[in-house]
């Protein structure tokens, strides 16, 4: 079994997003095609260090005809932190394995950069392929994690990005992203907010990238053609868009109905009685298939909320396990 | 992240049976107060070689309170033989996690007398122990493989076995069995047996352990008093006893009931209905723990159906680690 290390990771995904974007398309069709084996996952806590029980997650997944399957394990040890020992408080891992075969091939180390993100960043830049005005320019940024550089660096491979105004909670971390971001993408220009009003406003896409667990932006700052995709808030607890942010779309989208409806932002929409899911549009992999609208006119708002689902990983390590093989 | 070779997982495995019986009755008594996480398994099938598609199984689980939590890739690629490719038909592994830190700290190779094998031979000791008459000294055995093997291995540790009748569909495999079974165990008389019957018959415990899909054994050959542990049939298709040889028990148990309603032995005998759920006396678990009544006089017939559980591999794998880190 090949041992694949996070730096090597790492190059193969920073110099293959191009490509990334189209695999990570083709797989929300697949997926709403019915050809994506997406099970669910499975989740359990242990003890944890600290007093803080640790949470992990096994998932696999497997597109028809794809040459690879996949497994993923991803853990949240929040006590590893709290503790003050050297172990990540996030760990992951993929293992890649031959479906003619059952053969596992490769584990390839996870961490920040590495597929999780890549893929997560991948289906942001799909979604504003799909929902967002074609000349969008200007990009409203909250947060300034791993996830929302990578989400500015895909989106700009597929919307003529010239403006990205970013808001953060802490100054300093604002800073550090802007110095990082402008020295990878040298033509953008990238604007500190004092207030995430300031970020939200009179931008032709909104991201929302944090691990927030209360609302942050709010309808009246959100402008007529506005595309949002909200993409830190993955599980119950945790939200970015304030519920009547969804009583203001035109048309909302999600990764997974099903999904969305018990995690993210849409499931607070629906328990704050603000929508039903009867109001969401259609899933992202039924627009690309045709089997759902898109946008209709430039003035629409849009949301997508992704939490993020195994069909991803199955095509980024299925693709990635490939590019590796061959620059080998 | 220790990597495990499959022949240091076997000589662990083998040297210390004596103590992984007493870890797995423990997991099921843990199983049955609640302690145990034994959640559902995510399975699909891929294309496999030859228009055999390969079956792949994920599998995970944790005692509360235990080092390490588990995870178990297996699965069965049948087209690898009918291609003549040199890879295993039937592959496996385990991941050892550090339950504090979420770290995965091994690799376990898989394979033939490794960690699966020994759980479920482990199983089927514990279940003599707690359902066969005490001075049980006379076995049984359909089927001449490694688990058939193990099987008799693990239970002369706890019952005093003087004989091991034995019958396999292929004469040459069953020489063979004896001859490997004498050299392991030299103070047990082996006996070929021409036919089924002759193996059930006049025998304190019985094994099944084939991957039949078809009944091989009839109540009339079931003498007063035996226990039979059938662990061959683990999936809906595969089947050892016949229905009617259930109508025949006087107790019936399964390690789960709700994995052994859907698979093996019992789910036959439910679908033909000659019994109902009802009249499976309890879990495994529940006998050791005190809350369901185990055998009560020396001429009842007892049945254990075994499909396999997480807990089993939560439990191997715990104690498995610990015992490598031990020696090394």
């Amino acid at each position: 079994m090949e041992y694949i290390k996070r730096e090597k990771a790492c190059e193969i995904l920073e110099s293959g997003l191009t490509e990334l974007i189209e695999e990570i398309e083709l797989g929300f069709k697949q997926l709403a095609e019915g050809k994506a084996v997406s099970p669910p996952f499975i989740n359990f806590s242990t003890p944890g260090l600290a007093g803080l029980r640790g949470h992990v997650h096994f998932k696999a997944g497997y597109v028809e005809g794809d040459e690879y399957f996949v497994f993923k394990y991803s853990a949240g040890f929040w006590g590893n932190k709290k503790a003050k020992i050297n172990e990540p408080t996030n760990t992951d891992f993929f293992i890649i394995f031959n479906a003619l075969t059952g053969k596992p091939e490769a584990f390839i180390e996870g961490g920040d950069f590495t597929l999780t993100d890549y893929r997560t960043a991948a289906a942001g830049a799909v979604s504003a392929r799909w929902l967002s005005n074609e000349n969008s320019s200007v990009i409203g940024v909250v947060g300034n994690g791993v996830q929302a550089r990578l989400q500015v660096i895909a989106l700009q491979e597929v919307r003529p990005i010239k403006t990205v105004k970013i808001w953060g909670r802490n100054p300093e971390h604002v800073k550090e992203y802007i110095k990082w971001m402008e020295k990878r993408l040298p033509n953008i220009t990238f604007q500190s907010c004092k207030t995430i009003k300031e970020a939200v406003e009179k931008v032709d896409i909104l991201i929302t990238a944090t691990p927030s667990s209360q609302a942050l932006v709010f309808p009246e700052w959100v402008n007529k053609g506005t595309h949002i995709t909200a993409v830190g808030a993955c599980g119950p607890t945790m939200q970015e868009l304030d519920a009547t942010v969804f009583g203001k779309a035109n048309k909302i989208y999600a990764d997974s109905i099903d999904a969305c409806v018990v995690n993210g932002d849409i499931h607070h929409a629906i328990e704050e009685k603000t929508i039903t899911r009867k109001r969401i549009t259609g899933e992202l992999g039924q627009v690309i298939a045709g089997m759902v609208k898109g946008r209709e006119n430039k003035d629409e708002i849009t949301i997508i909320d992704l939490v993020g689902l195994g069909v991803q990983d199955a095509k980024v390590g299925n693709w990635f396990y490939k590019k590796y093989l061959k620059a080998k």
